[in-house]
């Protein structure tokens, strides 16, 4: 494992790079030799090894939580949440977070070398779940002499993955945090992730996932699947409230140019995110949150996939205007937790933002966590 | 004009294609020389030109409202409503459904060819408006020699088109009814229009609009755009209760083909789109969805757009589950409509269909459809 101090950052914070040594098993039944996963931390580990907390990031997210992210130039996409006197405190706690599996910000995924044929994997990349990425997790944390995760924490993609803690790791966590996620993918999750694939596939520079070999890149069709997932993660009203009608220049332009502000944002979503992430890691990630059914192999009974939980503080969150993870699907899970005998907090946060709220300016959620972490931080002892 | 009576079929209906004598004058400024407006009958005219009824078609529908499709054979897309004993009874009124200008069954549209070049208009066609659609509707009822419709009556863009001949010509609607659609597009609605457009643009079949003279078709393109705007169509719950997360074989693929059969529907949805509709006309005729705004020419004030309605029998319906064009929308034309003194009557639809409701077998609607038809009627003097 390499570890390299960052010595710009305010906060002690470190990027790390874990090579496993041992292949990693994959639910496919495939195994993945040499993984290797890219991970930042922020603050130390204390003596007891108990202030460890795990954020899992979202589907475009990376480990870039709480530091300057290298390609974009952009603050940590959970700044809010991390920093001296946050819920998540580098003074007190020592935060890792990883680049999930599949993903292309450092981990091993779909544009890494294959080992066996040093060409990038492309489409021989296995399909992987977010079990797989959790396992690769656990590996880290073991590297990292981490025992038992004082909490691991996320939203979206990343709740998935704390739920998935939970299920298959429950004597590692003492608390979990879950927003704005859901414990298994809709029917319309899915079409809308289909649509997203199909506009990356469709693009004739995807090369049958084999671009980076062949020297192209399918930006255009990522960019439309960016755009269209991008609309799931507002709400109407925050859409509405930020752009309305309002044109880009006086006038309509009787033409396809962007004449609204919203479709001009639209497009910077899309151009924008295509320099900093890899088509075929879109494609395997969605798949992996596709796949993502937690109570299917406990006979879908979700308060069986959390039998293991016993008394595990678990603080749920959900967002009033969440139209792609709606608090239904949290009140889901609150009802398995409290089933399965943990100890199950519920907030459903006032929010006209949509999906995306999870990363915004929210003080009820940062105020909500901030009360979490400190009550289940006395109750592990911590300072 | 030529009309060709349509044989095969039950009901009295006849095939029409009228060329404008005179310029299309547009909204942009611009003027379109040699319009033809293709358009269905069914039934008769009577005597005192009293019983016709124009039903106004949506984004991706036309004329074939209540007859076989010519090129997928399927049923008409309102058969439900159209036909003797339903609400539109060509034993009773006289029906005519054109398509709409800019689109690619027959009217003036992108794919036309230009008579200056002797060329397909390609991107050289104007952008329209629904007003411009609906100006080249008042061309065709007057060559049908019909001074005042009976009713005219649409859904979706249809509705659109409803509201707009209201606005416009009020003295020739004499009972208007607009079901599922809004008085202007939202910022959501532009949004998924506007990834719609893109993924068009983005396939190189496209050709900056010139395929048809280069011999391709954009078809990968307007497939995806068709699957991102097909989810808007229906609801979560409908696509939950059909789909859920049924597999197409058993077990997954660990891979990227369909393995849900939501992903198999949506793919069919767009691949059987590219056979009957053409790229550019989706992408001119979602643009004049987008600058619709039926206030803007009026103020703002929505119940000024309808000054002109005085007493007019207006039936506006909404499906509860319909996202892309709520109830809030069909209450904000209800409310506008009743200020401006036309007697508005609303109704709102328990479905769980979503927006598509309109097109589907939904008894309340017909039901109520039928009460406002026979009511209406006989107030016009209908037998």
């Amino acid at each position: 494992m390499s570890l390299t101090l960052d010595q710009s950052e305010g906060i002690a914070s470190a990027s790390g790079l874990m090579r496993l040594e041992r292949p990693l098993r994959l639910d496919s039944g495939a195994r993945l030799d040499g993984v290797e996963i890219a991970f930042q931390t922020y603050g130390r580990l204390n003596a007891t090894r108990s202030n460890a907390v795990l954020v899992c990031h979202a589907l475009t997210g990376d480990q870039h939580v709480a530091s300057t992210h290298p390609v974009t130039g952009k603050p940590g996409w959970w700044d809010r949440v991390i920093g001296p006197g946050r819920p998540l405190d580098p003074e007190r706690h020592f935060i890792v977070c990883a680049n999930v599996l599949g993903g292309c910000m450092g981990s091993t995924g779909p544009s890494s070398i294959n080992p066996q044929t040093g060409q990038p994997f492309g489409l021989t990349f296995p399909v992987i779940t977010i079990a797989d990425m959790v396992r690769a997790q656990t590996m880290l944390i073991e590297a990292l002499g981490i025992e038992s995760l004082f909490c691991v924490i996320g939203g979206s993609m990343g709740g998935m993955q704390v739920l998935q803690w939970a299920a298959d790791y429950p004597e590692r966590v003492f608390s979990a945090v879950c927003i704005a996620a859901t414990a298994r993918h809709s029917a319309q999750n899915i079409a809308f992730h289909e649509v997203g694939r199909q506009a990356i596939m469709a693009d004739p520079d995807w090369r049958g996932g084999d671009y980076t070999r062949q020297g192209a890149r399918p930006q255009k069709g990522l960019a439309v699947a960016r755009m269209a997932a991008h609309i799931t993660y507002l709400s109407e009203a925050a859409l509405q409230r930020k752009f309305g009608r309002e044109l880009q220049r006086d006038g309509l332009s009787w033409g396809f140019d962007a004449d609204f502000q919203v479709e001009s944002y639209l497009r910077h979503q899309g151009s924008s995110f295509v320099d900093r992430f890899d088509a075929n890691s879109y494609l395997y990630i969605t798949r992996a949150m596709d796949y993502f059914d937690l109570a299917a192999p406990s006979g879908g009974v979700l308060a069986q996939a959390f039998r293991g939980l016993a008394s595990t503080p678990f603080f749920v969150m959900s967002f009033t205007s969440d139209w792609l993870y709606p608090t239904s699907e949290s009140r889901i899970i609150v009802r398995a937790l409290n089933a399965a005998g943990a100890k199950a907090s519920f907030v459903e946060i006032e929010s006209d933002k949509g999906h995306d709220a999870f990363m915004l300016d929210e003080p009820v959620m940062y105020a909500a966590l901030q009360g979490f972490m400190g009550a289940t931080g006395a109750a592990r002892g911590l300072p």
